[in-house]
């Protein structure tokens, strides 16, 4: 038996998401991440920089998740609300975090540069946080029992997630095999759901990839029980040969 | 006074998205269709091939927002499961809808095509939804109520999108002006603020930018009242020409 592996939500914070002027890189950098970790990302929800949807949405998240990652809103401006709405989240006051308030002064007085009232603001977290080291640009993010609040810029999300999973119990990582199809889905559709039921402690996911002219297919298996996705991969290899004979290659 | 705009949510569905196998480009591109529309996208969730879930996330969609679009899972595979998930969201019998067969079958019988039973999934809707025109590769999606169903391929999604943009009433669209500016956040925040809370009726975002060494930021203004846009435009100028005074441009 496979353990039941833990379960992640994420919640992106941020107008700019909504309105299509910033493209998020950081749900599907997460979700790498927690693939290779063994924690099964099961939600992704974006939302604006309203105070009372972000704590009701992060409510709801936490209560059904493991985990729950959140990007975005912990700058030093106006727009930035994510630590106060994670405090109305949790019922507690939102004040300034010593350690985080030392790094940032130190900082800005090694660098000569005024550490003003917008700037201190990043030193703010609900009552009891711990820090998450931001190796980039210091302002710390913080985790508050299973709810780990970080950057929206990418490069800093990706530096503060690092140490994050390295705090979390690794689970079972879930193996994968991937299978280039040059048939479409409308090809592999029958042979491939017999295939799926025969198989059912594999995940066999199909993904269509189309030129503009025609489509072709990435098959992919997934299991965390290896003998299984061994078992599954045989499989999809005859049905490929099968499907070879029936449908020769497209001339090129 | 500007009439209240339009809701809209974003359901994008798919185990690869979460997986970390596919990133997204459909979200971004649906935020920026909707905000020249004059429609605000005011949440998107991602949730994997899970009828239940589906369901469920999207009767809380539907009842939340004027509108909701959703992409993935209309295709020809065990895991395309769209149809039958919107289905049981709206407690309605799943058939074949006999136009999008007539589609389909013509289309592979132009092109010599075996219409197989995984094709034929492709026709499938529930009882009483509207087709939406794929010029792309024909096999539709679909309108139920205040629901449009589209498929995950981004070239299909656009054009999808596109028609479907055409037949919603237009909102006021939402006028926006940027400004980029040199300093970090850190410098801007505090009269950010002030200036936030002078210009109510002017939503306005800073977006910082860092290039491995230091923050920029840009400051973007938004607001369907063009009065108030253009006096937060100058505001906004203002204040940028102090924040100059203040703090020299920093040497190239």
């Amino acid at each position: 038996m496979t353990p039941t592996p833990a379960t992640a939500a994420m919640l992106a914070i941020g107008d700019e998401l909504l309105s299509g002027r910033t493209k998020d890189r950081n749900i599907a950098h997460l979700a790498e991440v927690l693939t290779v970790a063994g924690i099964d990302l099961k939600e992704v929800r974006i939302v604006g920089d309203e105070p009372h949807i972000i704590a009701d949405t992060l409510n709801t998240l936490r209560r059904s998740y493991d985990y729950v990652f959140t990007s975005g809103g912990i700058g030093p401006t106006h727009d930035d609300i994510t630590a106060d709405a994670v405090g109305a989240a949790f019922g507690l006051a939102v004040g300034e975090h010593p350690e985080a308030l030392r790094r940032l002064a130190e900082n800005y007085a090694a660098r000569g540069m005024e550490f003003t009232e917008a700037r201190r603001r990043m030193a703010r977290t609900p009552e009891g946080a711990d820090l998450i080291d931001n190796p980039v640009s210091v302002a710390p993010g913080f985790r508050l029992d299973n709810v780990f609040v970080m950057a929206g810029v990418p490069a800093v999300f990706q530096a503060m997630l690092g140490q994050v999973i390295e705090t979390l119990p690794a689970g079972q990582a879930i193996g994968s095999t991937a299978f280039a199809c040059p048939y479409g889905e409308g090809d592999i559709g029958d042979p491939l759901r017999l295939l799926a039921k025969e198989h059912p402690a594999v995940v066999i996911g199909s993904y269509p990839k189309f030129d503009g002219a025609s489509y072709s297919t990435e098959i992919v298996i997934r299991s965390r029980d290896r003998a299984a996705l061994d078992a599954a991969a045989e499989a999809v290899k005859t049905m490929l040969a099968e499907l070879g004979r029936d449908h020769p290659a497209p001339a090129l």
